[in-house]
């Protein structure tokens, strides 16, 4: 599923310059394995369905999450409220909504609602029999805050 | 949307009857007010596409997660592994499997890869302005440990 990923890292970098102009690093996608933990504050989670099922996550911790609201807002946030919650949601079905366009030559897909998981150092894992879980590490120098899209893929089209 | 409720509570308790030999004793399923918290150590996460979008998440302790896969596979747990995520993944795939042919009259339903959330008293939320959630609180009497079940359905069939 590797070929699939390159859309969701053109869609991730250029949704976070042109909504919140963060210019970010994109680091070396990998194959999360099952002992790889990532311990996280926030989370916004797509499912994936159609001719592929899976799910997109975008994982950072809550500075990030408070600062990215502030930035779209423009009211400084101190804890994570509805307007953080929506935030995120937002960007994550907005990164899940254009990699899909991206991808349309090469199969169908459907999004579902964005939800919203916070909580100190949370994991994420999905079954491991099930599918292949890619990350995509990225960096905002000018932040100096790092967050992750995590992507899962299991191709069903012509099954 | 709460018409639609009945087939996921009716579905959690067969469930868990037949595959834990749980009974358990469901209360009354509430609106989510942004503002309701719950504190989670795990959850399991499917998003929901189709003539409906949205998502189905069942959450608990760790402990109970822990006992749940014991249950499954016969093996003392101590914490939270694979065998564990995979347990959980199945356990919500089933739910929102069967709820789902339970639904069919109504809408067709898509239903994602499970998702697994672990980390200390998370939260889960959806953007305020997108849909409606209902809480479905259950309990295990005989284990005396509690769970919910919660569903987040946005009816798109027609729009």
């Amino acid at each position: 599923m590797e070929k699939y990923i390159e859309p969701f890292v053109q869609v991730c970098e250029s949704v976070f310059q042109s909504f919140l102009n963060y210019t970010i690093s994109v680091g070396r996608p990998y194959l999360c394995e099952s002992t790889t933990t990532h311990n996280w504050d926030i989370s916004g989670i797509i499912g994936l369905t159609g001719e592929a099922r899976g799910a997109v996550v975008l994982s950072m911790k809550e500075d990030l999450a408070l600062r990215i609201t502030e930035n779209l807002s423009g009211v400084k946030k101190t804890q994570v409220d509805d307007e953080v919650v929506d935030a995120i949601g937002e960007l994550v079905n907005i990164i899940a909504g254009n990699a899909k366009k991206g991808l349309e030559e090469s199969f169908r897909l459907i999004i579902s609602l964005p939800t919203i998981v916070h909580g100190d150092q949370h994991t994420i894992s999905w079954p491991v029999e099930k599918t292949r879980i890619i990350c995509i590490p990225c960096a905002i120098p000018s932040e100096k805050a790092e967050f992750c899209l995590s992507v899962a893929l299991e191709i069903t089209k012509g099954q």
